[in-house]
């Protein structure tokens, strides 16, 4: 990249991710959001006019489609890529795959989600694990919210020495809610059919030397995922200790029952009140006081919004396929400042243990 | 008021009403955020501060247990009543009527909430039906979430000639998403045990002229509250007619199906995708390709958020209780202009039944 | 049919309404319940079996998938439409329309539900407001459950000569308990895109002197349906005439809000303490102590147990098809007998409003 | 006890335990359900006599009133309580704690529900766990479903010497559906603030060996409870050998994802269709194909139904109380027989993982 020259992103798919990558792009210093591309027509498309966003079709026939319902657009998804240094797919699970092809005749650096497999790009991020391995890369796959939570959790704990296996049980929100009127579970609960889920072997795809086994269960809420883990130390700690090595990751916020953050939907709309936009909670929030150390064994909840957690990922992941810095720390914080992350989500110093 | 003066505010009680008003005031070029006052010592408290609003304990034995949390409180709600002009009272139900003593002792203007009586005040409030009525006086009413829809929509039909009778059936959110884990109903209905539901006689308090019987009914979900009616309307007329008295509402919103907004959830997703804060949806918004005429019978559904439709009508109820301005239609515009109310939601000419 | 001999029976479809019938089948002294067909492999069919009833496949391939999976089978549809006189149809919406053929070639009697079109069969069944036009068809179609109350509720006042015209908003439950994992919509409120909703047109297929207009709205619960009207009478009537007229129906049970039969779910427990099977709510459960009458205006709500409702319609409309009893009321009161319907569901005489 | 006589029993509060219980008891041939003594005047005291049995008010005062309700009652609490051998406290939590005195007063054997404190009886009951240890006590307690299930499962396992330690992950249904339209949570989880949660630890005072550690979340249905299980078994074993471990309860019944059993729902719906009374599930209902064995390592799921799973325990209790036989196995037998309960829900050898 030039020198002083902003990275030039399109996002492919105006969903949930996608609207928040864009907007989160949006706000980067080193970054300028070209444009963005979708397939639909309806209300959910003006959106993107409506903030500011260059819109553009997926393919002619969508362009015209989406013109002939009043939409102001600004080409096909193949001009806007002619403009661009990377490309966010943030298309529907498995529709990613065959757009590869386009982005790599392009010579475009991409970037898929984590409903796609490792193997689409041979390469599976999170920032605070593995942003090195990244650099200069053609493409990498940001992996999926809960997969995000587990390695950003035990990679902390790793960093430590303190963790030798971890067994997860992981409450799955049922659907997002923009499209809880045509999907969704009424009033059960689902299980995964096999044990283990597969959120364990797909943090192994970041970070192989991980001991996880993972159980999932679809829950009938739509808010966030939650996450019981049993953790087996490598020796018996302290839970100063636990929360110091939590404390190493910028993005592992704790929350503490004693401040009323008792339940998910406090904790959302605690982020509706921080004026974050969509209520983002980017970070792992955590429960500090409710965590438990029992000998060598850790015991412990967090939430984790399946809707905004991998932006501030996907936004180091640009950063790392384009190079221009080398330390993975740099972008962390540079991403971090942009976004509000970092720091006690509700003052200084509250709602943390007390030490002793 | 001293020209060129701010109003001076207080805002008692931060809680979901509390603290949309708070953030309001704070967007009105008219009015000062003097302070606000609460008796939690949890991380809602801390909410006020962080957004650079100042804290007040409800009693000095608040105010003690406030700064044993850590909170940084400006003094008690006796002290900010010192320092301001109008009052708005956003206590918990029933409350407000054993502050009003201590507001009127102070010799302060007030605000109630619907929750209050009507004869605490002894005037009930909707903006674009009775402002006028509410100049110069010592204190009012903003009437509740569903009484606000009411008389804003009947009020435009009225205003056209067309209104003979109301009868509407209102199914209503079970409980507010902050509080959702400690109170709510599940996979059931529960209906109002009177019929009719008082949400008809109280429209009637800002305007004794509306011919309206309300049904009522607790639904399991958080979103919103929403209103289905039949209309017998004072002669045949066209939907366009109907259309265009709506259309003379400023808080009327036409939303429509064919733009996916198919649902509560679209709607909600909608708002939070403009950027506004909480998401709040202050408008009535209101289904116009679903509406329908038959002969002189109307029949439609409309939208109400039940935390945020009372904002703008609180904005206005404080100018009219000070005065300044004597048309209830420049604080209307003030008001919408502030917090982005007014115009399509989606797209100047989009969303609306085609004209014919 | 020779004298004495049982009306044989065939069910095709074992789903919430074909096991529904099959067990009322049963439970009738005139009819003989001969055998089900499905196409499914898993705990479903097996319960057919389980239950005592004979089971059959679809086709030859379903026969042999079914016995792949251990499953005990008797034989084909075929082989079991060679057994019977009348087959209830019971396979999902609009699959009915393609067995048709099949059941004509076969010269048999057959019933489809409401999904279906009124035109696959030119004849809609309500018990109690058309069962002498069925007489000795060669099918009818038991309306849906949201019809089936409208007409046996409408007819009632109908009777009494006090409807002129009813307006119905239908609370709609979103997806049956047992495909509540799969299927339904979530803290949300859907809308019916059409004003009016297709419910009162289908009233009017049984009964064309209806006025009736109804607006739908599918809600996140799954227990039953739950209907509010305003109705404009013929002329002033009082509440205990109202009431009379509805208490002419033996299949609208009035239910009382001072009994604390307050919602959905606590009728549904009371069905459950009765020892029904499935719980099933087979009667209107109106709420008597709710309703209001203003002058020449009616206002009432009640519950529709989706699941349940057509079943005493379904085995009605057998007797109606092979036609040994002439007069409808007395295949009413066999059914009613055999299922326990009629009479108070708490105990004669109490959670009924006082006489005046 | 003479010989052929029979336990007479009186029932102290007819809630979603008191309804079960009473029913259950009737069902056994060595047991006479002489009576039910509850508080409440509605449509659930009027479901006592419609069952057949006779209804007792818990004061002087409470038959007043339910006489006044037109309701049948045959005494006071005080009075069944002398024609009784056992009285069985099924009254909400904590309340059973003041009616023990009464009870002792009585010279009654007694059992208390789960609710209460493990020290209001001294002893604390599971079936399958310590039958024995109850023999002719004055009085136990039947822990809460949850710690039911946890007890036999690990017993089981621990007969087979196969336990060392297990964590578990429970998801708490939010509130029973009877009450479900006056409490209950709305999209949201909501963790148990404290870890472990106090199941683990009431596992103990069944017996007291056991090492296991428990957390808790509240989820948003009213259906059942769900346990994960991460179990550190003390060698490594095969899956079959695991699952003959579970096999040696009667009171766990297998279940499979691969027979469509794939969520709470279903499993509920093969209740209500085996047609058990309020479609009770008395078994832990665990899935085998799902259950996972690696090396010493051991996960599982299962389903609790919070409502029914303490049944059978209640009617062995009874019996060790009175010390008529003196083999659990004999009792557990009984019981079973009488509920329906052992061998497989859908068919014998159905359903089961192959054996290989």
């Amino acid at each position: 990249m030039p020198e002083g020259q902003k990275i030039r992103i399109a996002v492919n798919g105006y969903g949930v991710i996608g609207k928040r990558v864009a907007g989160a792009v949006a706000r980067q210093q080193d970054m300028s959001m070209i444009g963005v591309s979708d397939v639909v027509t309806d209300w959910r498309a003006r959106m993107v006019t409506k903030n500011g966003l260059s819109l553009f079709g997926a393919t002619p026939e969508h362009v015209g489609a989406m013109r002939a319902a009043g939409l102001e657009v600004a080409g096909t998804l193949d001009e806007l890529l002619g403009q661009v240094d990377v490309v966010v797919d943030c298309t529907p699970k498995h529709i990613a795959a065959k757009n590869i092809d386009l982005y790599r005749r392009r010579g475009l650096k991409f970037i898929v989600q984590g409903g796609e497999k490792h193997s689409t790009t041979g390469h599976s991020f999170v920032a605070e694990s593995n942003c090195v391995s990244a650099l200069d890369r053609e493409a990498t796959r940001v992996v999926s919210c809960n997969t995000t939570s587990i390695v950003r959790t035990l990679t902390a704990l790793k960093r430590a020495g303190l963790l030798q296996r971890a067994r997860g049980t992981l409450l799955r929100r049922a659907t997002d809610p923009w499209e809880s009127h045509e999907s969704g579970i009424m009033n059960t609960l689902v299980p995964e059919p096999e044990i283990p889920s597969h959120q364990g072997p797909d943090a192994q795809t970041v970070d192989p030397g991980l001991d996880v086994v993972t159980m999932a269960v679809k829950v009938p809420e739509t808010l966030a995922h939650l996450h019981y883990w049993s953790v087996q130390m490598t020796r018996p700690a302290g839970k100063e200790e636990v929360l110091d090595a939590f404390r190493t990751s910028s993005r592992i916020a704790f929350i503490s029952m004693s401040e009323g953050l008792v339940a998910l939907n406090a904790v959302k709309e605690l982020m509706a009140d921080l004026g974050r936009p969509h209520a983002n909670l980017y970070e792992v929030a955590l429960w500090a006081d409710m965590l438990r150390v029992q000998d060598d064994e850790l015991f412990y909840a967090y939430m984790v919004d399946n809707q905004a957690i991998v932006i501030p990922e996907t936004i180091d992941a640009i950063r790392a396929l384009i190079g221009e810095l080398r330390e993975g720390a740099e972008s962390i914080a540079m991403t971090n400042a942009a976004l509000g992350v970092g720091g006690s989500l509700i003052g200084a110093g509250v709602g943390e243990p007390v030490r002793r």
